[in-house]
């Protein structure tokens, strides 16, 4: 298939643009200069909205100040509105691994909203007026703000789903909680017989420990949402004028939802990467109890015969292509895989952000590329532990109750009656003899038998005070 | 030198522990089997400190509700005291990086403690009474809640000493950034050329950056300050008597000073080390940002000659033992290897964390190790940093100035006036001719002389509204 | 638009498949299972192949043994053929990032192979014979030795294209060096400045360092090619015949045209994966290197006033959407972020290996994943650098020589005449009083001037022996 | 306690060294600079050794070359000897954490050389006198190839511990191996049920993983062998006579007892880190291993009721401080730490290998340290496994046998003979019906009794060919 192109100019020469194309000649030239994930930005949708939307709430900022008209700015308005409405997503070709400091998503961005606006005026694609963009779309802009803040506001949008599935799987583990609230069980530490619990104990810890992250995941949002749009090229707000960053950031609240705040030293603002450093380290805390969470999935359902099997998951696909009959806890595999990669990205998140020099930090890019990527997979992941798994779960009452039967942890409940050293040979004896420890406390006159039915009673045990 | 023991007993038989000393039968055992690191806890006296304010906050609570005689209460806090004030470090004679979830730690200040109690109360070294390691001083405790108690105590105590360096480089930072206020310079973006600025701005920028890094430390103290302590060996509060645990965190939140609150779910609180995570992200996020600041501290000295040479830092040492008179800017050198391991530490403390299984995480001493080794260093990086460099720092307004004059960023500030394409024009022929922007731009008529005057001063430029 | 389906089954129960799919039933249950990484195997075309070549040694090993007719036989081994041509890579539909240890990759092979061998034999998709999936395209095999043994031969592979495009940089380097070879310029240590260089030595030591590379890569390859084929399920080899590992073997290292070898113990070699860790862990080390020089060659094109601007690379694009005429060195940018992925991608592969237990790692997927996606990623910012930047870099010959006359560096040339303290001082006066070290230590009788001539030349100093 | 000072002069000016010090002002300067990591340059004596070493080499091929007289040689040569053989690592105060890419440790030694030499010749300390710190000890070198070649030697030196601990390891493990030989037991993989092996065959895959990893490490020395002396600042060579490096590393190789090699590209040498990135990694590697072995350890003693009890580890000190009788894997559990330790110590290596610029690479100290500190950790790791686990590791064979004989993982030795899916019906039928596999097909006329007690017996399934 034969491709046609347009002749378009920028500032180093000419540059032939695919006939059709909504972008220009600096997206094409990055679209050329970056072939290295195989990925396009249109991955990523939340930040072209973003995108988008920083681009329109400029517009109607520069309107406001005389600086755009409104013939213009209507017509930006009206185009960022159809990208945000997603019909354009194709029109973002760009790898978001690149280098540029996201120069080349923000003339990307720049390029595309110019030609739609064009187009709203009579205009053709490519011919870079009425509306300019770098002079229009980009004006009192510099990548250097806008790019930032289109990707910490595109954080925001993101942090919506993961949000929602997070908290899907909080309730189903809460409502597996509820089911198992009577099934009385071993508690293990060190993978060594403990004390007893229920498994229902068991699987609200879960649903706690996730319902943590949720809250903190929150009250990061307000790190996203300090901006530093205004600053321009290096934080001094060079062509900015006066007026221009307040107005700008009450527009981006209206149009996205989002309360978006002013950085307060904004030409820090222009390299300081740390809010992206602690989300995506509470991307990674999330990894951390995902896999342990999933670990433990594992651990309970081991066996059928030969482990624990306190618990079965869903069978979800045959396990082996050898072993018939075979089922394997796939679904928590995944995920523990999943919060391997988040770790892994958050190392690149960290070297990217400790790689910034001077006024800027030109591997902003790959931040946003990894915080996205995580989010996406953590998202997935959470979904599919979720539906695929937690909600399926059955406990085999059974075999909870054999591992604590034949378990001496209850021993415990008696020290402060009789000392720890008394206690400790108790648990040893019962253990070489093979006996109970209830029965041997009171063949042994330490206890008397109706204490011993209360005192150890496994639920007692589980729910002493 | 010859060295006497005393026989001592445990539930796995006899140790024999050195005659003089104040641990007994288990933390010897784990001298022996823990040579791990060449460390001891005597390197980290806030923990020590912590675990006896933990345990007399325990003997406290227990003597409330008539578990621990006053007698024994009174013997126990007493040694606590002392222990408290820095007496007995040598004490503890273990490797902080061990195996058994704590249970050596706790049982080292346990016996400790007991042997202090019991010489208050006339006894003597390993006799084990009348004050017993396990039934009087670990009474109504699990190591698996009074560790984790201490351990989060321990890091609120040392955030103190960090928190204090890192305030006083922010102020160093902002001394030099007033004084450098009037200073004019080139803002630089990828390392390129861009538009003016004050190195006043510049230095501010690094206080501000870290001073966030104040706040958002202090914002981490309250996920630290809950604690498990109540929850016993898993959490459910097995042989913990009702009421315990608030009288005791009411105690222990009086001793320490450090208002410390109760986990909501016990159970999840064991295992759960979400905190640690988190609070060592934010300590990696502080070395991203002092690292990249060492970075641009070297790259603004570099030099003498063939550098940017726009900041000079005190000599504090030859930098060759080949080249004469060769200066090297070994302090931030030395924060930037520091930053990078609180970056691994955090790895260590992250797969320590996803490590956990079922009711409980046995990793929580290389965490510990990880969080206060990664304090510590910190701590004096910063300190190091403020007083043998920052506070010495002087610039080079000559050099400055040069380079600001010579670059071409300048032409920026036209865009809003003659539009972005001629500007671009503007500026590749001043690089080409080697002439600078302003001449040029009032040579062609673009702007006039007065214009010129005031649009492309350099403080105008870097104070634009 | 309607999709139709075909309903099969396994051992679980019924699927339905897309009528016209290649794939089976397990693999469309996968299918549904994992939507994680919005990735598909086919991105990942040499492990496609791979696990073909795996099927087709299998196939004719199992003839060879007698246990697949030669018809089948043939018909696997055509299907085989097919896959490997590059026909169905859509045929394999599945997430990289999956749970179950390989079994649905491997599945997903036995049932498009099954299929195509089927439709050669006259059957239909789905039908499952005469040709069986398990029975006979898996005959002898276990996914636990059929998907590792696929997996590190597709890296054998990838490393053919990595060691292509990492050689063809490595001339680059080498002939850029020779074009600099006569370019006298400062040396710098800790970015001070040290002795005379030329600029051909700066660049050849790129050639160099990324050369050895090349050798260290290709020396991995045997560890790579000990596979564990004919170990099935934990590596007893139960259910695969005697002899057929061998045949195999042989088998697939001519169908490869790469010679694979068996592990020495199966059992271990079912679960260790300590080759991808050595190996991510060398694509780890050559990302470290690229990082560095990608960091040397924006800091020596610095400026192109304010900075050292002792190179200049190629202008691939406009730098900034505000700053007209500002150009960034945004490949070098690119392939530091590649280059902080590989090295978050080795953390995941890590862990991934780590996170084995007994007899299997079921993260193996996870660690493929990140292999293939890491030597993709370097090899194209490879290219990219090579092409877009190392080839057309420039000398700015005059600023090479500015720096080294004005430094003083060349003092260090005098340590062996007069002593190492009366160079310091020589070097200090010569920076206070801004002169010359040759002029000065002429002037003070320290040395002759022909000496200095010839002692202070700067191309004696860059090879002075 | 008074302190007595000297008073030295450098280039810097004065310093007050302590009055006894064997070390001189640069050092003293150092030792106030960094007070970083609590540790002294003493805890790596290997180190301390392969500088001295170096420092001789260098001297006596001085000497050869006429730029030493033999009587400085000797008392250089002299000095060296008693710092090998252990006289004076207290002389060696500094924190390895330090700027200055090892000057001062270079300095360290060249000062503590230079005082100890000139007591032979009859003169006092700080005198500088014959023998001159500068112009003598350090002749013909420059810290940046004395320090790394040093460096390298030292990790050379400290191989032969790590080596020579895991050896000792791998053949307590074989031993296990053997004494374990016929205990049949249930393999598993993904924690599920497999198919049969025996407990040798588990433990000689330990053996078999760490046994590759002491010849991956040997593998790895030629690298580090490969030094750059001669190279002096920046590896021209400038300062080094012709002839020097190549004698040099020949006295270097017959003192040390290792074959040094010249670097090919010296310039290259001086800033590359390549060699110490993959050593790390290899250490890292050894860890992933020792950890998931650690696990498996731990996993397969998990009990003693409710775990899967097949092996029991010694018991080397109480469990708990509250729950009585409990004994945990301590030494499994401080393996798994120390191996996370060292994941993390590769992070830093890592990023302080990237973090090179130009001609050097300043963060090499971190680096040193870090390989230096996870070598002796590792080591330590290690002998205690060794020691206090595995070699009184006892096996279950009763539990091994129960695991087997309850599960259902047989059923795969069938398929070869009935096919996978009527396996599949068989292996559910003997789960769900609580029945024997064996005795189910021969009931169902699968297979005949004489069959099914060959083909099902464990000991064939373990060694099927």
């Amino acid at each position: 298939m034969e491709i046609r192109f347009r002749r378009e100019h920028d500032t180093l020469g000419h540059v032939d643009v695919p006939f059709d194309a909504l972008w220009g000649p600096q997206t094409e030239r990055a679209r050329t200069n970056f072939q290295i994930s195989g990925m396009t930005l249109g991955r990523f949708p939340h930040l072209i909205v973003a995108l988008a939307m920083t681009k329109q709430a400029a517009a109607r900022a520069n309107a406001r100040l005389g600086l755009l008209s409104h013939e213009k700015c209507d017509a930006i308005s009206s185009a960022c509105d159809a990208v945000i409405a997603g019909g354009h997503f194709d029109a973002f070709p760009l790898d978001p691994v690149q280098g540029g400091a996201g120069t080349s998503v923000n003339m990307n961005a720049n390029e595309v909203i110019a030609n739609l606006a064009n187009e709203r005026l009579g205009g053709v694609r490519g011919a870079n007026e009425p509306v300019h963009a770098n002079d229009d779309v980009n004006r009192s802009q510099s990548t250097n703000d806008a790019y930032p803040t289109a990707v910490r506001l595109s954080l925001l949008l993101a942090h919506g789903d993961l949000d929602q599935a997070l908290c899907s799987l909080v309730a189903s583990f809460e409502e597996r909680a509820a089911v198992f609230a009577k099934i009385a069980k071993l508690g293990r530490t060190q993978l060594q017989d403990a004390v007893p619990m229920t498994l229902g104990q068991e699987f609200s810890a879960f649903a706690t420990a996730l319902h943590e992250d949720v809250s903190r995941l929150r009250e990061m949002l307000p790190l996203l949402a300090e901006v530093n749009l205004g600053g321009t090229a290096i934080g001094t707000g060079l062509n900015a004028p006066k007026g221009y960053a307040g107005i700008a950031l009450n527009e981006l609240s209206a149009i996205s939802g989002h309360r978006l705040t002013p950085a307060a030293n904004l030409v820090e603002a222009s390299w300081d990467m740390g809010a992206f450093v602690l989300f995506s380290a509470m991307l990674k805390r999330l990894a951390t109890k995902l896999s342990k969470i999933s670990n433990d999935l594992r651990l309970l359902s081991s066996g059928p015969r030969g482990g624990l099997g306190e618990i079965r998951l869903p069978a979800v696909q045959p396990g082996s292509s050898i072993m018939p009959g075979k089922v394997n806890p796939v679904i928590p595999e995944v995920v523990n895989q999943v919060c391997f990669q988040i770790i892994g990205n958050d190392i690149a998140v960290t070297m990217a952000s400790e790689a910034g020099q001077l006024q800027l930090n030109a591997m902003e890019p790959l931040i946003t590329f990894n915080l996205h990527f995580s989010m996406q997979m953590l998202e997935a992941a959470i979904r599919t532990l979720d539906k695929q798994c937690v909600r399926g779960i059955e406990a085999d009452a059974g075999r909870c109750r054999t591992h604590l039967e034949a378990s001496v942890g209850s021993a415990t409940a008696l020290v402060p009656l009789i000392g720890y050293s008394r206690c400790a040979e108790l648990a040893n004896d019962a253990l070489r003899l093979d006996r109970k420890v209830a029965e041997l406390a009171v063949e042994r006159g330490l206890v008397s038998g109706e204490q011993v039915d209360f005192m150890l009673d496994p639920m007692t045990l589980a729910f002493p005070v």
